[in-house]
């Protein structure tokens, strides 16, 4: 009897068990990206000249693309990540939640540093370590989403086991000090911290499509 | 012909007559949890310190967090909730709305939180105070929703029944007093009112996260 | 051969055809309704009584909770409206976006309403009758929508038809005039306005939850 | 067992694989159709004349109009475009956010036009010839999308080809050239600008929903 609960509960959950959880996490992740543009302020100059104030802001555009860019990437890990899980347990809730915190959070740090990005002096400096650690929070998230599967493989889809996760953890733990790594250059020398953060994104956005295509899609599940 | 019509309506309605409830639902408190960020501003300070500045902002961290975390958590809950839920009715559709008004509205609270918690004066108090009342406005719509239920049990999924609604809405009461009584404690002093809330989130959260594991999934359904 | 095509294609379209236009719609709704929020701001009294200050932003709870009403309502009727439709034409998405212009406008007369509404002057009529006018769109807007199913009757589910949608359009009709009656009657007693305003409001969300459960219910369709 | 397993992951993907892009890409053009609102604001006339000060506010109605315009045509040819899409690989992924970047900036010129449209001088020309360039980028996003389609057929719902990708990536160069062209006609004469703009829209819209009900239609797919 209790394998047949078992049963069928499965085949209730597999359309619909993670279904909410990646509609709520795509609204968060829509929002965040969408509310970057607010803060992208254009100041009040009546008698200015406009083509003058709307290139004037290129901290803000650089500011508001890297963070585009990084939600982009951001939800297509999420896609990939939410394309091989089958149920959620409390564990993996929380690290999903931790996740849309940081990724909530993102536009606060980009607001700084759009302000901050042109002075080139100290707070400049601040401004991109503070973008780094903030975007470092978003690996601590995903170990804890990578420890639940470890603990609990079966909420994997079939073909994916405790030791995937456990590899994947330990890439979240890399990446956790490469961003802080980051964060630490950007007191030093912040146009390169920038350059190596982009690089990053790049890296991990361009990872996460290929796999898609081939790779770990022959592993045994999408 | 009329029970056919039952039963095929039945068929059709189970695995989309939530579904949009659940949708919306999704989108205001995804929405709700992304704004609560516009509401951290930074002081302009051209010539200050960055540093300094971005520390001095700790009670909107806080305000943001402790926002953050109830609506993740009212957010488990409503997951839990629609779960075991086959139909709407006008009442649960009143008290559902009745929710998200709750949610919609708690950037609110959150802003003059963060903006009076740190003058540990009067305004300080009556901004805890009035973050506790609008936190016992949930559980009101919560009462309404399990009152629709005990009332209509045919909305349940199979495996509930008004009994188990009326606990639940028992359950809400206590919840509306102790937030209630949470508010009154933060009249005179803030900070334990502020501990004793984050408790009570918390551990709702762990109730609602654990029971996908055991407990109540065992009663027969998620 | 043809007909085969038309067969399958309506099969596959069952489950999808209105789906993604229910999502959009309702992101736009609980957009709509959340941002509602954002504009009630609390004057920056850091000397002053803050208990007194909540109090007296009494007129933007007021706005706020009368478009959160009017905005829940409308997402109540369009639920209902597209529980009645299989597919989409040209004309019925544009008496959608319509109906979507005039919910994600419904901010800005709510924003006018809470700042002009104490005035008892001549403001404040004029932010009244503003108000009913904008909402006289909505009901313009499920005019166009359902002269498109007059129009093409085969967007309905089974069970209605052209003449079904003659008399929901005929409503319609009414509903504008009424709105703009009670926005004339703003010019005058603004407050009866509003009494007046509410009551519709309700009228039209008893309606459309009443019916989940009895009543047209048994004319076919859900 | 490779080809069963390409066969087994292929109908798995078929009711699920473009739906979290769709899901997501829905949410960020909801909220940035949601949030141009916000971007109306009323002078702070306390003693003045409400009514006169809302019909002072046109330029701010005519942007808002015009991007919710725009935003509710991209989204129908999104919808269309994904009714004909199967599965998505990396460069498609690229395309679409590329799509959403342009659609979440939309707010952005919106604002620039509705501050100068109303001085005539030279801001107002800048201002216009702003709005159209940004446009012209969703152009360039579509060709990206249309190049992925060219690139890998496969991803296409039976019935179309890359010969069909090919022409409408052509398309999507014509309608490049066409906005900023006129951009450019904005330096000149903004208000022949505009109305060119509102023009191309329309014709768009007209099209992507007249394909719902015939042409396309009978090529093979919804």
């Amino acid at each position: 009897m209790f394998s047949r609960n078992v049963v069928s509960s499965e085949r209730r959950s597999e359309p619909s068990d993670t279904a909410r959880v990646e509609a709520f996490s795509d609204g968060v992740m829509a929002i965040a990206i969408t509310l970057l543009v607010i803060e992208i302020h254009l100041p009040d100059t009546e008698g200015g000249n406009l083509l003058h104030d709307l290139g004037h802001l290129w901290p803000s555009y650089f500011a508001y693309a890297a963070s585009f860019l990084t939600i982009g990437v951001i939800w297509l890990c999420h896609h990939r990540f939410f394309g091989r899980i089958r149920r959620m347990d409390g564990l993996l809730h929380v690290g999903n939640l931790l996740l849309l915190l940081a990724v909530a959070f993102l536009p606060f740090p980009t607001t700084v540093l759009a302000h901050h990005l042109e002075d080139g002096g100290p707070n400049a400096r601040v401004a991109v370590a503070f973008y780094g650690v903030v975007a470092s929070w978003q690996t601590a998230a995903w170990f804890v989403m990578w420890m639940a599967l470890r603990r609990n493989p079966d909420l994997f889809e079939p073909g994916y086991d405790a030791e995937f996760a456990r590899l994947e953890s330990k890439q979240a733990v890399i990446g956790f000090v490469v961003f802080d790594v980051i964060a630490a250059i950007g007191l030093a020398v912040p146009i390169l911290a920038l350059i190596l953060y982009l690089l990053m994104i790049l890296l991990f956005g361009y990872t996460s499509t290929r796999s898609h295509v081939f790779g770990r899609e022959l592993e045994g599940s999408r």
